[in-house]
């Protein structure tokens, strides 16, 4: 499928339908565009009433035009475009890029039209690009088909965004700015390619070494993530996504037209798929540009030299504040740098050569750093003097990046005046950073990327003793429309799922609930069992560590009196009668459907804390035992199951196993829509849990 | 003190000791900087070598130099300062800006130079800048100190920094870009004229609008929390405060030669003194850029005007993430906008004018919001586009801008070629964002700044029943070289300062332990007091729950037993046998001396919590009972303490009061180093809070 995108980049010939002789057109615009920038396939302007644009041959219509053609660029008004592409099909033409707007953004008659053009594409085997987009570029083959001012430089980002804007706003924005790009999409309207398929397409591209995307709302979850995760296996992803708020989400809808997914479910597809996310426009190529020119730093540790103290503390703040540490130089790199820098300089880490430092200087103790087993990453800071052309510091610092294989990143603290030392560091892939507090967020991505890279690919486990059929058979056997099934109607169908659940006999009577407490041994927890009660606890329908016969006979009655208060003519079925459950550690476990990414999979805290401190860490099925670990371990809550203050762990491979098995349950039964353990109790280390309570939702 | 220092910016005369003919030196480029920025005082290069430089008299020694002479600028080799400064002195020359570095800096030999340039100072009644800076800029006056490149544009922001480096690398990077600044100044060492005397002398400069100022450390802190508190009443202070993290502060320390003081410390001085604390330089100036040419918003409601939907949703992601929120438009403004807009436009909020925008859309639009009361702060965002000339659409938003009262923040995305529109923007006092999701970080610090100056300026209260007399004698009373007092020891220093303590009474010896919980009734809980043992309840020393004679007899003895066997030979004093308090909500609150700032004051959630999610707030004393009320709002406790999920208010009241009175013991008796109460066990609203475990250090 994936295979076939190269015709929309790299044609051996391209129609422009809408072309224009006058200047102020957009059509005049994207033609300019074609031919200015060494694309060196064939360009045919169509368009009714002219016979030559720009010197080239103009035809009346796309029927007409010569072989090669292979994409069609479509910039007509809206009425005209269905049959355009209809025209193309006929033609032969099986790329489209349709930049004209009209359609599913401008409302319901608009996605009629949009619908029509997906017909005509399938008809025809046909796949486009928008419409509602401002075009695309490919830096290598030279073919501009957008109507934007300038071209960025050349290198291995490949971008693409879902808002037109953006991507004219990111040419002005970083186009000296020694930020080299493989590609520009605008993805539009996204009715047939979307930002998936040009994911799968850079992922293969030779020319593209890091992809950079902006993004509003991802069309199909499962396949996104699928082929994200495939692709971030051997290329990086950086990832910016608006509507990341409630109201940025409404910005966004009003928009493109498509509903933005719950953030949650995208934050976990992300983490999963080894996807980078940033939040700015600034981190989104700061990231991009230096993954595509240095290699991925193997630690944590990080040296700075500088020649002034200042940025070099807000460099190690932000290096701190992102998990980062200043690297311990050996004692023989401290050594060699004392006998040359000036005595005043400071030969710890950072390394403040002082205002006086010169390129030699530079020079020098990165290559003491280069062979310093100690340092991961070398920062240089350099903020220009009177006393040394910056440019010279940026050749000092290029040739030993040259000369080591560890990276080496750049911050130069100036915005003006420096297109020779720009040059310089980009023609020795250095990305020029201006700002040296912007220096953490990028490491900082990295490593989370790199640790993702480190663990090993594993497929979704076999998980033993699920027994599936019997909880479907507990699904059918519900009443119909009964859709809140409270922890008695929960329990056989988690234990179907191998998940353990306290131990607990229903009973229909208070004669019963005795026999029941005595089979199980005191003391018991009694719940009251009704359909009508969601919340038992709410409704008085719970009580707890019952000793004996007498207590058990007085809450069945005054559980009941409780429930009857709250809920009158609430239907009492029974009375379940639990063990009461060892200590523990309380968490809470759960799965949510989501509509565009499927069963997200939760883990939280217990108790009030859950909702007090949001300590809640979420994953998307399937998901492997080590996404699970790695939702554990972002919350805080991992701290005091590990074994807090002295007391002992808990058993966290249970939790992990009962995530996994919820998550199994959701993807065999899809009509179950939430299900919430909580609590689970854990108990200490290879003493398992138990869920104490626990309800289902279903479609 | 303060008024002096306008003779360090606007002096009838400056000497320049240390002026250079050869212009590779340093003492050259500050002579040409004092030259030509329209200086109109008298300049006098001082070197015992020249007779004219850049066609100005140089004068062999600063005694010669005629009146006027207000200033003197030092740049010549460290070992001749000290005499030059007396020669200034002799000279009657009260100002002096020395840039020359060798002092503190470089070592302790540097250090005693330093100190030498202090006492010179005093002899004379000098005041200095410096040493080892690199001078200052008076936008208004025109004098030019440093050897910087270059001048920034003249507005409102009155800049400081403690890093040279900073301050050139500030010029460079925004010369140009529409930040306007009155002063630039280079504090270096501070061995005299420190950053709250510069805050001070900004405070009351007419051209200054807002002071921005980069810093590692403060010298005195007292003093500097008393005075920005002043100066933030009628003018904001924007702070970047590097050496947050461990690791920055050991960038900071070695490059200033000065002891960062703890960063907790810092932040509470800066939430109390209402100063705006920023993370980046970038921060910095798009903060200070706006403090000074537009007015604070009045309330959280924001407005935004887009050519962009892509755009619009990055900047209500960037409010989210700040607590503001996109204003509801009144249906007069919605219907005015649908009568003139494109009619796939997007009229609620964002309103979305598509790409086709024109000058005269976001004029009318502008004006229509200006007048919506549901608007507090409109944001307009521009993406250029090839129909519209960017600086009309800059003079249409100038216009309205112009017109109205209500703050407008504009966004034009694009780096390149827009001279004429930032010239525009400029004039009409419209700072020019480039990120469009930089703008909840900015309105995110207004609307903190605003609600500190919104709160009623109150001095600290006087606390009833304190008995200052009684908690001195207690501690006079402990014998020499005893500094951690358990429970015991400081139960009556609390009541002497009216904290409610649980009540209790010590035994020394079993028998007495039965009488005393006798009268204080059962249950009680039982504590061992023994100077060896500070922590008691890890040594096994605290029994809770002892409902009789029996339980408390044969806790005396476990207890003894347990905490022997931890720690062999300790000596027991006795019990405390304390009233089991009722049930509550546990907080933890105390008192830590920060060397720089005093007491430090602290509240947060009790239990294992405290350290688990750090959910801690802090606060400098003298505090007031608003300051502890922002603490106590600042953790997520407050929201336990509020009533959550149906529960009862607890009596938040009471731990004000309790942390006041803390800090009140802190500020009486400054021996005493920390104070911790845990718990403090908070009773429902009305029913006040009780201290259940406390300790003292002393220094």
């Amino acid at each position: 499928m994936s295979a076939k995108l190269s015709g929309f980049f790299k044609p051996k010939g391209v129609a422009l339908i809408g072309a224009s002789s006058n200047p102020e057109k957009l059509g005049y615009g994207i033609l300019s565009n074609m031919i200015d920038y060494h694309y060196d396939g064939k360009v045919y302007p169509v368009n009714p009433k002219d016979d030559e644009i720009l010197g080239l041959k103009c035809y009346k219509d796309v029927i007409d035009v010569p072989d090669p053609v292979e994409l069609a660029v479509i910039i007509i008004p809206v009425k005209l475009i269905a049959a355009a592409l209809k025209k193309c099909g006929q033609r032969g033409i099986k790329n489209d890029i349709i930049i004209s707007g009209g359609f599913k953004e401008v409302g319901e008659d608009g996605a009629k039209l949009e619908e029509e053009l997906l017909q005509i594409a399938r008809q025809y085997d046909i796949r486009f690009i928008g419409p509602n987009c401002v075009g695309t570029m490919d830096l290598y083959s030279g073919l501009n088909s957008t109507f934007i001012d300038g071209m960025p430089q050349k290198g291995g980002i490949g971008f693409m965004s879902q808002s037109g804007a953006v991507c004219g706003a990111v040419v002005n924005l970083f186009k000296d700015k020694g930020v080299g790009f493989s590609y520009f999409v605008s993805l539009g309207n996204e009715a047939d390619v979307n930002e998936t398929d040009v994911i799968e397409y850079f992922g293969q591209d030779k020319n593209t070494s890091v992809i950079a995307a902006y993004v509003e709302a991802i069309q199909d979850g499962r396949r996104f993530l699928d082929v994200a995760k495939d692709v971030s296996r051997h290329k990086p992803i950086v990832i910016i996504k608006s509507g990341r708020s409630d109201a940025g989400a409404k910005a966004v809808s009003s928009h493109t037209g498509s509903l933005a997914g719950t953030y949650t479910a995208y934050q976990a597809a992300f983490m999963q798929a080894g996807v980078i996310e940033v939040e700015t426009i600034s981190q989104l190529f700061n990231m991009a540009a230096v993954l595509d020119t240095q290699s991925i730093p193997v630690g944590d540790k990080v040296a700075i030299v500088t020649n002034s103290g200042g940025p070099a503390a807000l460099a190690s703040d932000s290096l701190a504040d992102n998990g980062l540490s200043l690297a311990t130089l050996s004692e023989d790199s401290t050594r060699k740098m004392k006998k040359f820098l000036n005595p005043s300089a400071q030969v710890s880490n950072p390394i403040d050569m002082l205002g006086g430092a010169t390129p030699e200087e530079y020079n020098k103790v990165l290559n003491i750093l280069s062979e310093d087993e100690k340092v991961d990453t070398i920062f240089t800071i350099y903020v220009p003097t009177s006393l040394v052309d910056p440019a010279d510091v940026a050749a000092a610092i290029s040739e030993q990046s040259n000369n080591t294989d560890k990276p080496i990143f750049t911050c130069f603290i100036a915005d003006e005046a420096l297109t020779e030392t720009r040059k310089t560091l980009f023609d020795n892939k250095l990305p020029m950073i201006v700002y040296p507090d912007e220096i953490g967020a990028m490491l900082g991505g990295m490593k989370k990327y790199n640790r993702w890279l480190d663990r090993e690919q594993k497929a979704s486990e076999i998980l033993i003793d699920i027994d599936v059929d019997s909880a479907r058979a507990k699904l059918e056997s519900l009443r119909p429309g009964y859709k809140t099934l409270g922890e008695a109607d929960t329990r056989p169908i988690l234990k179907a799922y191998g998940i353990p659940v306290v131990s607990g006999i229903l009973a229909k009577d208070q004669d019963e609930a005795v026999v029941n407490a005595k089979e199980l041994g005191f003391p018991v927890a009694l719940k009251l069992i009704s359909a009508d009660v969601f919340h038992k606890s709410d409704a008085g329908g719970v009580v707890l560590n019952l000793r004996d016969e007498n207590e058990i006979r007085h809450a069945c009655v005054s559980v009941k009196d409780q429930v009857l208060k709250k809920v009158p003519g609430a239907d009492i079925e029974g009375f379940l009668i639990e063990k009461m459950a060892k200590d523990g550690i309380d968490v809470i476990i759960g799965m949510k459907r989501d509509p565009n990414f499927g069963p997200l999979m939760m883990f939280g805290m217990g108790g009030i804390y859950v909702e007090l401190f949001k300590d809640i860490a979420f994953g998307v099925a399937p998901i492997t035992r080590d996404d699970v670990l790695d939702m554990i371990n972002n919350t805080k809550a991992a701290k005091l199951l590990k074994g807090y203050r002295g007391s002992p762990p808990a058993d966290i491979d249970s939790i992990n196993d009962s995530v996994l098995r919820l998550a199994q349950l959701a993807l065999d039964i899809p009509k179950i829509k939430e299900i919430e353990i909580n609590p689970l109790r854990v108990f200490n280390k290879g003493q398992g849990s138990c869920a104490l309570d626990a309800r289902i939702l279903l479609e």
